[in-house]
């Protein structure tokens, strides 16, 4: 690998870096300071450099972030670039701000790697693509006259046909009510805001004047722990940012099944649709204050989430989705007004829910797909989508399978005693080697608790050092002052008291790790009954795509040493973070990505594995570490 | 011609009439009494009877008063159904009835000659094309299994898609909300209403169990004088009732030319839509009370209007139609739901207003054309629907031309001393002959006024016993004591005082002649213009069919002989009375009829006449009796 050197200006600051780092890393390196609010993750659009010379393109996401003008002009955002060539770089003056974290609430709102992602079905320049599900085009009309006398409406839609390709358009009987006169007072100066539906053009509202620029659309990730919106500018594509919170719902149970229980007995799901529309509007108000923008102005929705969290939204009764046969109300929502189910936009603004597969493969899985670009490309590609419920998807261009696994939260944290969210003060890496505990925790703090991949680092470090079984259980022969039994039994002591925060012992119990064993034999099953069911094996996987719950942090050769993943090149297997709302994001702006995730969707085939005899053996012979068939990890040893 | 033998079951009441003559009048002949709402107007469907031998169809139109079977079974309507044949016929129970005149407050509802009429593009079979604009379809859904958990909704389009044609559904969101509880709680036994929107099926309601029998539409025709609302059954395509009212909007204005001044001097709509909203109000739940029917099982509405009466309806300005260059808000209108503009029937039933070409050509008259079939045919047909406003239409199915003639209300009893419409005592027959005159009226009552027909007939007898002049003016030096002059000139007196209702004279004015001769030259200038428009001359019509405020009384000879219709064959002129809620009612009920109205609407070609040099000079050339170039009515001599 060579060495590049990268200049940045006006301060000329440089940096020597090793071929792969992003220009992100290598201002850091310089001193060059860069503003990235979400710290790298690609998701604001902050870090925007102008490359002035050397090779290093804006990547086909940039479409998020960069007018085509912009991206024809060297834009690129500093954290998704990676150098390859001797650079020269313009720190424009937006970007040369103070970092500062944005709160989202814990929510792991992330994707990397993008360079990976694709759309390969339609043309590369991403500009090219450009189509935002609600345009704003402003109209300057020829006055009516003896000879060109026809309808007002005509005359709209006469000039919207040169402007926007779609076959034909409505419009509501509000909007006509008002034309005549709004035509008229304005001098045949109006902007007209069209949303697309199916491949009509819905005129929504007729503006007077020209108001092109105030056009704005949110991408909303519905999880089931967190809320996440962005704020898009349709005119330009822009994201102006991102607010996460969470979900207000968890008073109503933790995770999905609870909350459906908890709407289902009382036969309302009125609190369950309020709380999560609740949680968009308090996300909408702060980000539209935070940029100086009105709520009205903000035209459309994009939502992804899983079935339910969807029927939740629209308020749909989701008590079927819960109960054998599993029967969702819908997988494709209608496209509606969004003050219909009471969120606070252009009160004639819209909403889309993505479609979903089946009661446990929702939308937000859908979109995965189309952000991680499966559906393009004929190698095959495994996405697993970890989160409170795990999803799955294998498939190429021509066909997708998919299945849910209801792994459980223990890899959110959940479940296990000392289990948190990747959070401050959650140990993320943990090492043990000869008797000793080397750990790292978010924010450098004191250990407060684990999260995800600490959880299965720790699995991983107490069978390689033989403190537990291959089955998960304490070795108590073993003479280690960090071994200890209470009344539920042995645990391991993790961090003492004197080192946490609140001065009592992290640590892990044999519950936590019988737990945990679960939890990555579910997945596991899952995965392998998956992809027996196309009668593939895991070396014939192209790619392992990791989004959703798990965090950056993870290592992927524990994971899969303790069984969690497939025992493949790890090279083959990476992250791509929160691809939900990537997707969603993908789905307000580009025109085909809409009509993708609905042919994706419909594309999809869902495998139930509840039902499914094979993944019960699946899973049982998963229950151990790596697994009871000891050939299927060939590379793993303890 | 010859005759034929009728014998009507169940009491063997035997006729012979001549051929042609219609099975009601054959039943009158034969002393059986056949209930006749509409008095024979073809209108109300109650005269039915079954024809048990003998040769005797029902026409193309009978789709609006019988099911399938019941054509198959020889069911006609008494009064459409003409004598060729020796016949052997059952009255059944219901149409035994004592005769009773239907109040429809002078509306001119009727149509005649139906055999004329035709859809000629689509097959024979009238029943082939029935497709409701809103179907209702019982549905008895498998219950959900693991080997077959599709969505609720996808499990009712399924069903669907078995039963209706349309290629995609949509829903409501608030249907779809109610969908899950209704399928359990009703054992998955549900009616979907579903509308027709472009190709799309639209499902607007599910209701628990089987209601499909209860599937209401109405035909609305929204005149200018008077409003005429039709029930429709939607299962069977039967007439189930009719009523008229006069248009309450006559307070705001006789004219649409008065009631837009009226609205837009006030920037107001408000009243103008309310009343005719009301007007419709009035007139179903009248009809739902008559016929015990529930208003909430009316499911849509097809509505026609000219295109001020349309705005009107919908509450869109109409105010740039009336000013120079004319333009309407729209011509083709969306489907919305009736509750939205205040219609109480369904509160999820929808209305489709018909589409309109211009603003003085509206959806009327393109329904009118849907009617006549005059867009079906190579033949060249002429349609003159003449109301307040007059309308020609020109043209075959390759091309249609069509403009507007305010021929003023002269020939609906307005603008003229003692005019009245068609009702009770009016005048509607007259005859001079040696200085005597006789006369019918309506109702045989005492006369109280002259309707339009009798307007023509007292002109050209005045003209041939040259007591006018050919150019309108009295001719002082005739000896007659009718003729009298007073402040505001001559007049002629039609009914002494102790001839009438009143007690006064019953006269024509010099000044309602000219009136008069204003009219007719109004009209025949623009049909005139019109025929020049597209090169052809009268005798290159195939067919003229007059719709509208002729009343069926009209003397076609003595319209020729005034200059008001072309000197053509007179068997080439027919009435076809009220095409507009004729078309109004196909669209209701004929798949194709609905876009076939769409289709007409896009491909008529109008002519704006008020700014077309040629009219302005036919106009002045009309302005004679029967027209200053008598080379253009060779058969006419005074």
């Amino acid at each position: 690998m060579g060495k590049y050197k990268v200049t940045f200006l006006p301060d000329q600051k440089k940096a020597e870096v090793e071929e792969g780092v992003t220009l992100l890393e290598a201002a850091e390196e310089a001193g060059a300071y860069i503003n990235s609010l979400c710290g790298g993750q690609g998701l604001c659009g902050e870090c925007r450099l102008q490359v002035l010379s050397g090779n290093a393109n804006a990547d086909k996401h940039a479409i998020g972030f960069f007018s085509k003008e912009e991206v024809q002009d060297g834009y690129v955002q500093a954290c998704q670039t990676r150098v390859e060539d001797n650079l020269e770089v313009l720190i424009p003056v937006k970007s040369r701000l103070e970092m500062e974290k944005i709160v989202t609430g814990g929510a792991p709102v992330t994707y990397s790697e993008p360079g990976k992602l694709s759309l390969r079905k339609i043309p590369h320049d991403p500009a090219s693509l450009f189509e935002p599900l609600v345009s704003k085009i402003y109209l300057e009309l020829p006055e009516p006259t003896l000879g060109d006398n026809i309808s007002d409406i005509d005359r709209v839609t006469r000039e919207l046909r040169k402007r926007l390709t779609y076959p034909s358009f409505e419009i509501s009987l509000g909007c006509l009510q008002k034309l005549a006169d709004k035509l008229r007072q304005h001098e045949w100066k109006v902007t007209a805001t069209v949303a697309r539906h199916n491949s009509i053009g819905r005129v929504l509202q007729l503006e007077e004047g020209d108001t092109a620029e105030r056009n704005y659309g949110l991408a909303v990730d519905v999880g089931i722990s967190t809320v996440v919106v962005q704020l898009v500018h349709l005119k330009t594509g822009k994201v102006v940012g991102v607010e996460a919170n969470h979900n207000l719902q968890a008073r109503y149970g933790e995770d999905v099944i609870s909350r459906m229980v908890f709407a289902c007995s009382r036969g309302s799901l009125a609190p369950l649709h309020k709380t999560v529309v609740t949680n968009i509007n308090t996300l909408t108000r702060a980000l539209a204050k935070e940029k100086g923008i009105d709520t009205k102005d903000i035209n459309c929705i994009v939502a992804a989430g899983n079935t339910t969290m969807s029927h939740f939204l629209l308020g749909l009764m989701p008590c079927s989705i819960r109960l054998e046969p599993y029967v969702p109300t819908a997988t494709v929502y209608p496209q509606i007004v969004a003050k219909e189910i009471g969120i606070h936009i252009n009160p004639h603004g819209i909403i889309e829910v993505m479609p979903s597969v089946a009661s446990y493969v929702g939308g937000d899985i859908v979109v995965g797909v189309l952000a991680c670009g499966l559906a393009d490309k004929p190698e095959i590609t495994c996405l697993i989508d970890e989160g409170t419920n795990g999803e799955i998807v294998v498939g190429n261009n021509e066909w997708i399978v998919c299945c849910s696994a209801s792994a459980g939260p223990a890899f959110e944290g959940g479940g296990t005693k000392w289990g948190m969210r990747a959070t401050k003060g959650s140990i993320e890496k943990i090492e043990i080697k000869d008797g000793r505990v080397t750990y790292e925790t978010i924010g450098k703090a004191k250990p407060r608790g684990i999260c995800g991949s600490g959880l299965i680092d720790s699995i991983y470090e107490l069978a390689k050092n033989k403190i537990i079984g291959q089955d998960g259980k304490f070795n108590l022969s073993v003479n280690d002052k960090r071994i200890v039994t209470e009344d539920n039994g042995p645990q391991y002591i993790l961090a003492f008291p004197e080192e946490t925060e609140t001065g009592q012992a992290v640590t892990i119990t044999e519950t936590d790790i019988g737990n945990l064993i679960k939890s990555k034999g579910a997945l596991f099953a899952a995965v392998k009954s998956l992809v027996d069911y196309v009668g593939l094996s895991f070396e014939q996987l192209d790619a392992i795509y990791l989004a959703g719950g798990f965090g950056s942090s993870l290592d992927i050769s524990k994971a899969i040493a303790i069984g969690l993943l497939p025992d493949i090149d790890t090279q083959k297997i990476q992250f791509i973070g929160n691809s939900s709302i990537m997707g969603a994001r993908m789905a307000l702006l580009l025109g085909p990505a809409f009509e993708t995730a609905i042919d994706i969707s419909k594309k999809m085939t869902n495998i139930e594995l509840s039902n499914y005899l094979p993944f019960m053996n699946e899973f049982v012979a998963a229950l151990f570490l790596p697994h009871t068939d000891s050939k299927l990890f060939p590379s793993v040893h303890y």
